[in-house]
């Protein structure tokens, strides 16, 4: 169903979107197992290529992402979720969305407020 | 001001997402010189990996991309584009969106309409 294999380490990009807004709120990978597991239990779970492991979206903050529909694209190897965000921060650095910079110019300006403290949600 | 060393080849995911409907469009690759054309000239330009050269998006359908806004994301190593799609259609299959599948059950379902036809378009 979906072609794992075109990018080294079987992975695959996923995006995420608010399904009731519409706004993006991220980008991360998927392996087969991964995807596996994001459908079998309707939240997102990513793979972590820094951590090499499984990513469950929200493990330490709370913030899971229930997953109301998923779609591929053309080429059947990118995903697109359309995700409910529990806490309403998909970031980790406390914003709504990950694209919370422009380019503008040669340089990059935040767009958005912080909704959260990171300090205070992973420092647990 | 963006990371293009984590993947291989110097690429990093850009997402097209319509300006107007907040529609998610494609997904693509850029290197640092299809990122720097986009800004440059103001059109969506990503590097194709089969082709292996730049994707002026639209050059051969005519189906260019308008870049209205430009975003990246927390680790500065993916891109959003906010576009304005000339031709209503972003796929080369011919649907508004390339995410025109729903993955149902143990199948994918299209849940788009088709907005032209590749033969017609591709053709000449």
């Amino acid at each position: 169903m979906i072609d794992f294999e075109k990018l080294p380490g079987g992975l695959i990009p996923a995006i995420a979107q608010d399904a009731a807004t519409g706004q993006v709120l991220m980008m991360a990978w998927m392996n087969r197992e991964a995807f596996d597991e994001t459908r079998r239990t309707g939240r997102a779970c990513y793979w972590s290529r820094s951590r090499g492991k499984l990513w469950r979206k929200g493990e330490e903050s709370g913030h899971v992402q229930e997953v109301r529909e998923m779609f591929v694209d053309c080429d059947v190897d990118t995903i697109l979720l359309k995700v409910h965000q529990i806490g309403g921060a998909a970031c980790h650095e406390g914003y709504a969305s990950c694209f919370f910079r422009k380019v503008e110019g040669n340089g990059l300006t935040v767009v958005a407020d912080k909704l959260f403290d990171p300090k205070a949600v992973y420092a647990k």
